[in-house]
């Protein structure tokens, strides 16, 4: 282990294998560019895991694609990684306030008036969000005051009602692993731009959870990590330094050196600053890199012999007040041949529940889906969850939940090159960020800049 | 470098040598243990450093003492470090909307009304903070409500005036290092309370600035890791792994190994998840070091051949709503032989200024001081800032700034023992956390945690 290779010279190096950066080095490869990947952990993927349990194929992490992603799908299906429509036919179900009830479409029916005053919030937040413009939060209207606020902050000053206020809590939650009061209102309006909106970000058909992939997610990042070729892709080797001398730059893992003409750190952002890099990053960087946490989402799914929620015209969709899963999804395979049911933990539910030992999680996981669709729910033939905040190399998820006031003086700052440094990963997209597709979107946006970088170094080096 | 030495077994390994690791590895010491600190930076002190400019000693970090700050003045004392009165006589100066006034006391002079609103605003915070008790912020009534609150939001609710708006934003940023829309409110209040009251907490005469050190603040950590004896203290090696098997945990450096039964980790909370640790921390503590980001505090300091503006009648200490400094005092030598201005730089204006070439920084700190003190301060002989977010191995200062909703879940993480791992740093203080006088609370406290512990693993071992 210590008789290293001599550093070896590239073009470029690539910091983290999920898939923005398999997407970065995709790109950069197909320019020309000799490219390396090194990855912390033992497998490509970074926020997309799959796991085989008692017959069906579970996606741990990124899971759906939806309309408008339209570099997570073609980049899968260059790959052949192939889709499937969610299972949407029957009743959505909710439990809420100590009542189990079914209903239609996104937001559940919690009563007429609450609808009207759920409505009137997602409206307002809407309408909010199109004064951002994705990409350039700081050029929003009002910037600093909408930083200054939580999205819950807003809401209460908005009188949302105590039930409209727990439904956006859930949708806090299960979209960015936190509660309200923890987000920079800014920060949840940029988001809800660069998705096109709450409809095509919380919906199932014609929304971001339309569809997923028959081989899984995973796929996707092994195949593109398989065909940038033998001895591209370097696992269990963390970035521990990256020291820039005039144009090179070297980078050192436990076992590999590289000299490479530029870098593209493509982990989340909470993790950056594990990266010793010299000279030292900017005082905005540092700062950055201490405030934009990963938040706390968590998955639970439970295997049965058969989809059976569908015998009772039930979707497999439900929404809870009481968790520990406060929205479920049908995530079985294709033709039904196993039942899935998709539990998201998030926020105060998931830190509860993070805390627990195994057999303690998945008893109060089965016992919420029992809440839901009756006591087959109990009984699966298999159980698996997965805590991101757990997962040494990524330690949170799904993306960052910047807090008030962490947005407006950082934003510009998250994708600032540094000298030779070139920053990807999901948080730095301006579109979809948080999703599979915003991954895909800032590693291309990385390579670019950096084949541009390297095109202009190459012509100044002739003259 | 590569031929490391077998490691070493040792009773504790104290992780940093500021203050509070200083003073978890003195008191474990003198209770018998055979103790070793590393320390990741080329120099002990951690958030206290020193210089000399000009034939002044200036203090680049921790500074002032006041009443009740008992374990830094005590520990000052059994190593022989004198203090002196912070220069207090003559009038104070503000810069307030263009104009340059002259008054008494901590609150500044902004006209009768404005005062009036300003002692209102701050009547309220001290009654809230009473209800905060000191060490245990989730044993407040309401606490969940004032975590979802900003000290800026909460400001607003009570309809403080711009000016007194401005008046608090200024000491938060001297205080925290950050915006009062940055920071829970829960987290303000019980800072307040743990250091005593906002009288205390802003006061040069009977509050925390009343003094300050003779030789400097760095000197008592010098004589303090001094004391510890050769070989007991080691420099420029970052802890790079903990890994607890059973009842040992290997602590290893890139040069050093050691076998400890209990381990001190005493850094400040966001540089907590730079060190890798087996078995992982629970999801908690993963959590809580990506959520209490330091803040962005800069000092300036400028000396002159002597303290001028005594001349005029004035004490040196001001408040600027322009900055870069909001707030200056005169840390001048106890024999006035030359003339000390002190600038604090934070928050926003941090965040811009601390971006700035060096001579940059300099032309505004001083138009600064000369738009307080006139043409003269532009002119010293001798000119040293400091700015903490670029410390590598602090990385912001002088305390934590955690945002609205990440007090409540995470304040007992941050001093729960993990296994063998026990927690010092001054933001686990349960009094003066953020100071200096908490620093040494804490690690006194880590350490007779670890005594206990131990003591008990001993009986045990002899049944």
């Amino acid at each position: 282990m210590n008789t290293k290779a001599p550093a070896k010279t590239v073009d470029v190096v690539v910091v983290g294998a999920g898939l923005s950066g398999l997407a970065a080095a995709r790109t950069l490869q197909k320019a020309g560019l000799d490219v390396h990947v090194i990855e912390a952990a033992d497998r490509v993927g970074g926020r997309v895991r799959s796991a085989n349990v008692a017959g069906a194929h579970l996606d741990l992490g990124g899971t759906f694609v939806g309309p408008t992603q339209d570099r997570i799908i073609a980049l899968s299906e260059e790959v052949g990684v192939k889709r499937f429509a969610t299972y949407v036919e029957g009743g959505n179900l909710m439990h809420w306030g100590g009542t189990r009830r079914s209903y239609r479409g996104t937001i559940p029916s919690i009563g007429p008036i609450a609808l009207v005053d759920a409505g009137r919030i997602q409206s307002a937040l809407d309408k909010l969000s199109r004064s951002v413009p994705p990409g350039r939060p700081w050029d929003a209207p009002n910037a600093q005051e909408l930083d200054a606020q939580s999205l819950g902050s807003w809401m209460r000053a908005h009188r949302a009602t105590a039930s409209t206020y727990e439904i956006f809590a859930i949708a806090s939650r299960a979209t960015w692993g936190c509660e309200p009061d923890e987000l920079s209102l800014l920060h949840a309006l940029h988001y809800i731009a660069m998705a096109g909106g709450l409809d095509l970000l919380l919906d199932t058909k014609n929304g971001a959870q339309e569809e997923h992939f028959v081989e899984g997610t995973h796929e996707i990042a092994a195949r593109v990590a398989a065909e940038l070729g033998e001895g591209r892709v370097h696992l269990s080797q963390p970035a521990l330094s990256i020291d820039q001398t005039g144009d090179v730059a070297l980078v050192r893992t436990p076992d590999l050196e590289f000299l490479a003409r530029r870098v593209v750190i493509a982990v989340p952002v909470w993790m950056r600053q594990r990266i010793k890099v010299t000279p030292s990053l900017g005082p905005d960087a540092v700062a950055l890199g201490q405030r934009w946490p990963g938040g706390v989402l968590s998955k639970a799914y439970a295997v049965y012999d058969r989809p059976f929620w569908r015998d009772f015209g039930l979707s497999g969709q439900a929404v809870s007040d009481r968790g520990p899963a406060v929205i479920t999804f049908d995530a079985s395979p294709e033709d039904g041949s196993v039942g899935v049911l998709l539990g998201f933990i998030g926020g105060k539910q998931a830190r509860m529940w993070d805390s627990l030992p195994e057999d303690e999680r998945r008893l109060r996981a089965l016992n919420g889906f029992a809440e839901l669709f009756g006591e087959q729910a109990r009984h699966p033939r298999g159980y698996l969850d997965q805590r991101w905040v757990t997962e040494e190399w990524v330690g949170g998820g799904p993306c960052a939940a910047p807090a008030p006031g962490h947005v407006l003086p950082y934003a510009k700052t998250l994708i600032e090159p540094q000298h030779l440094i070139h920053w990807a990963g999901t948080e730095t997209a301006d579109q979809w960020s948080g999703f599979m597709d915003g991954a895909v979107r800032a590693g291309e946006r990385a390579a670019a800049e950096v084949i541009a970088a390297v095109s202009n170094a190459s012509i100044t080096d002739k003259n």
